[in-house]
């Protein structure tokens, strides 16, 4: 279907809020080639195409895989759509890359990365954030062992955002918090369960403001706080390391990342002490030292991002955001909204050897 | 005991962390007169006395009861030794202050408010923040209505903290929090139920990160995030309200209030297109209107709080951090830990009118 | 040349750094259609065609001139080729947009200045930062009196920039807060002196570091300081006023503009007692009030440029950053050259009448 | 007069503004008795000498040496009394610290210097700032060669300030720049000439807004920005170097110093390519490396100052703000009062050297 002397051919189906974004990366990318803009909505597809060097334009996507030689497609369109469309282009032998989330329920987004499977087609999340600078040195340091330990991770990504009509704040917002745990932990997130708490202050009918508490290894906690109502923007990240401490602050372009080689170490020593007011006599230990901001490098992550798809498609090479991250996203997210259902009880994630065995 | 024209004469019971403190304020206010330093350790307590104009040094109650001549005690010792010296202080007639928490438990604290109600005497908390001149403005523009309905409010409270021997981090830090809530919810503070979740990382034998929910009135959910580990102090609360949402950055002096005419309304217009994909269609509008931040008032809260003592004593004037709000604030810390010891899940708040029944 | 259903056309000469954003700005506006770019780099010139719909690639004026039917061209080469090219397009009967600064010289930068007045045609300086959201508001402050009188103004443009072959840290940086201080002060910049004092610490043969001080009207001072060596960036203007200051922190945008109702009054009074060592006895006061932050529109500032471009061409309508803006601009960073040769003694500006008084 | 066991006597002249943090400071250090608080207003003397241990109180100096065995006296009172109360000190045998600045004319400080070098006395300013952490590791990393050579140093000292009676802002608020120079340069601050801007827009009579150009060895440029009128509070620092960049923002105690490795190096070749429109070809380079902030020790830089008073007296270690040092302050002070005078006209310092040969 390719070869490595010609860019790939791609779609980009929707033309409403992402999709312009990834049109514009495809249409600037050596490696790609943008064939078609697909919308329903035909004035809409026509604005991006001539934004993006006139591709075709297309109003569904049986028109699209009948009359255009393509090799991939694009999806940026509502998550409840993404598990149809993305069939069919698998079916019609088409790679998928889709934006986030991957499908509008577990279920779906399993019988997508399943057929991708089977069909050996190339499945892959649109999880931006892993693309970027931040993040991939992020990743670094805490597998250089830089970090020590992670003893939790807090999280918060908060503005005025717009109320969705079909997702809450968790499904809109989390992804983002969720994909970058799964890039950059270790072990990837697999948690067994997870605690939500949320509100719909304004009746909205869905949450608006939502904590969400997932237990790490070893005792450590990560905790993800969305907001569609907060007046400031704020997009902020600790990790808290036994080693060292990073705080990432997206909104900072003058020092995104610093590590600060501080914190607290626990002595094993008792107390024998009773009768102390004095809090210092506490056993414990603190570093004081210096902090540290990485210089980064400045790139659009989406360009890396379409490059990845194209690697995974032409050299076989696993993307970081491929089918099975997303399914482990896509899990977290399940079980907020069952614990939000349980009225913030801890609820059980559903990962892939447990929808294997509950599937046999 | 006092008459109008002469100071109320006070001894500061503990010379730690705290009692400095307390002992400057009292020795520079008018209205009282510093009588005695008392501590174990009379070493600190002369050191601390030679500081605030050489008041009597003692080193047990049992003498400062015996031989000083005093109207109250103000007592910055070990929580779990609240209840003992205040129960001693009133049954020889002092009015007492205590620093937060009010006790170790509820049953000691009630025993402790019940006592006061008795015999007459005033017994109040130090919550130190409810007297500030930032927490004072906000009360007021939460009262006045300029802030409208409360939908919710998140607390930061983190920094590289002092690991306790005694107390975890819930019990340490959020005693700040919820008696700041305590004081500016019209309704004040007194849920049902909190959920809280904690990590102990390190494996210190106590909660280190914490989180705790709390839900409010009418949907709206208030939520503290205390963290003795981290290298970055944060003192930060969020006031979203239906008219406008409030800032406080307590670390910034330049600006420590926001006040944001900036939010979402929803309409209750129905949606009808279905296909949409894009995002502008919500049934929300948005108000981005001028941000707002009012001068504030430069004065210690600690010069306040114990003229707000006195006052308590001399006039019979209640004051906002009695001792039933401290009961409400540490009715939330015991229901905290219980949610804790049952693995995160909702614990119910027992409150004055839980505690009475159960009494009875 | 045009009418008022057709857009006008127009071609962009120079594709280096600042014509992609002409371009594209003619490119998406409905006025304007963008017929060419025009660059001796033809490989340059055809990748900026891409990006910006296709329109012809031509590698000089001449042929430019020839071969297309334009209305107008804007200018975004290096500041001492401006008017060679100006000159051509006008006698071409072409109106003008030129990148700051208008020329290199005020000789220059007059003529066109004539010759378009003499031609009937539009001459308009590229004053990006006068088509803001933030510098349209600091405008109608003052006018409005809001500030009061303008006591100093103190701006800041700061970070590691590129040192230029052609010019120093003054005229590339500087023309951007002069032109803001011609926009918004009520009487122009028409300052009879400035006095300058630079750097060139690297040895680069040019001022790298470089302070600029304009008296103002009534006793009045502005001040300007550029800098390509600082490693932080900074862009701050501060305006204070006899009534209220603002600050202006362009990096920031949740809070770009920022009111306060703080200041200094002076009060009449004599002081008599000569002895007194306490600060507070000068004979002034101080008001502390609160601060605010207006909300701004948001909108590309290029966009409304373009707009003012063939609003001053169709409808005659006068442009803030018409050509005798730009030659005030010009003439005060001609005498901050000179001010420079001088080793920092204060020159005179030689604004226009002078000119025109020297010129006969 | 004093021997190693015990501690040095001293008096505090002057309860105002700053007389009290030298009492403070003096009351709470074993190397120092603090024995009477001297103040022609005896109230204020009062009030200060309750609360730093009841030294003595006594209305004048004559009094004071008459009555008092003491070692040394602390000067803060108006700087037009120093040099009268600084000689009649030393003519009854004690040693001096001095309030900044020195005195008011280069004549009195320099009288003051002579007088205390004949009769064996330590005569030392309390420049404060160079007692702080953060000066103390700026003046480390600049004389290790961290920074490289110093290529430009931008200060800023601005808020919302008392309009003093007596001084302008320069001698208010530069004398401690100038002295955290003189500290930090390896050469100590040794100018051949001064440039000074100033504004006095409300008409007060004496300068409140004010900029100090200062040239450095090797083409290098200090330069200092004062104003009393701004309604926000900057003290920053930023100081160029060939290596590295400092920036000190010290009202940022979470991260006061950062040292940037990022600049901006040289190329000695050619540029040819003259038709070049793109600014990329300038012939630099540029580091963009990482940053990086130091751990600051904490401590009280006063108790540092006056440790330091008793080891100059004690051991005769040198100070390193000496009068020696403060006189280079006071030259540059008085050649920038000769600027303003001459209209911002460069105004040569008369250093020591030149002072020797025109009193010769």
């Amino acid at each position: 279907m390719s070869n490595t002397t010609q860019p790939l051919k791609v779609a980009v189906i929707g033309a409403g809020y992402w999709g312009p974004n990834l049109a514009r990366n495809f249409a600037t990318s050596d490696l790609w080639e943008l064939v078609a803009i697909c919308d329903l909505d035909i004035q809409r597809a026509s604005a991006l195409a001539a934004k993006v060097g006139h591709p075709a334009v297309v109003p569904n996507i049986d028109q699209l895989f009948n009359d255009y030689e393509i090799d991939a497609v694009a999806i940026a369109t509502p998550a409840r759509t993404h598990h149809g469309i993305a069939m069919a282009a698998m079916a019609a032998g088409k790679h998928v890359l889709v934006e986030k989330p991957l499908a509008d329920t577990t279920k779906a987004g399993q019988e997508m990365v399943d057929t991708a499977a089977t069909s050996g087609l190339v499945l892959m999340a649109d999880h931006t954030y892993c693309y970027t600078p931040a993040v991939l040195k992020i990743r670094e340091l805490i597998q250089s062992g830089d970090l020590g330990e992670i003893l939790y991770i807090d999280s918060v990504r908060i503005n005025l955002g717009l109320v969705q009509p079909d997702v809450d704040v968790f499904w809109d917002l989390a992804p983002h918090d969720l994909s970058i745990l799964d890039f950059i932990l270790p072990e990837g997130l697999s948690p067994l369960t997870v605690t939500a708490q949320a509100a719909d202050p304004l009746g909205s009918g869905k949450a608006c403001v939502g904590y969400l508490s997932i237990p790490l290894p070893g005792g450590a906690l990560a905790h993800i706080h969305v907001n569609w109502l907060s007046p400031t923007k704020i997009r902020s990240m600790v990790i808290g390391g036994s080693k060292r401490t990073l705080v990432w602050d997206d909104l900072n372009p003058q020092q995104r990342l610093s590590i600060y080689d501080r914190g607290v170490d626990l002595q094993c020593q008792e107390l024998t002490n009773e009768d102390t007011s004095d809090r210092r006599n506490a056993s414990i230990s603190y570093r004081l030292g210096d902090t540290w901001s990485p210089a980064l490098e400045e790139f659009e992550p989406l360009g890396r991002m379409v490059t990845q798809f194209h690697s995974s498609i032409q050299n076989a090479q696993e993307s970081p955001t491929d089918g099975r991250s997303a399914m482990r996203v896509l899990s977290v997210l399940e079980a907020t909204s069952r614990s939000l259902a349980k009225g913030g009880r801890r609820a059980r994630v559903i990962g892939e050897s447990l929808r294997l065995a509950e599937a046999n």
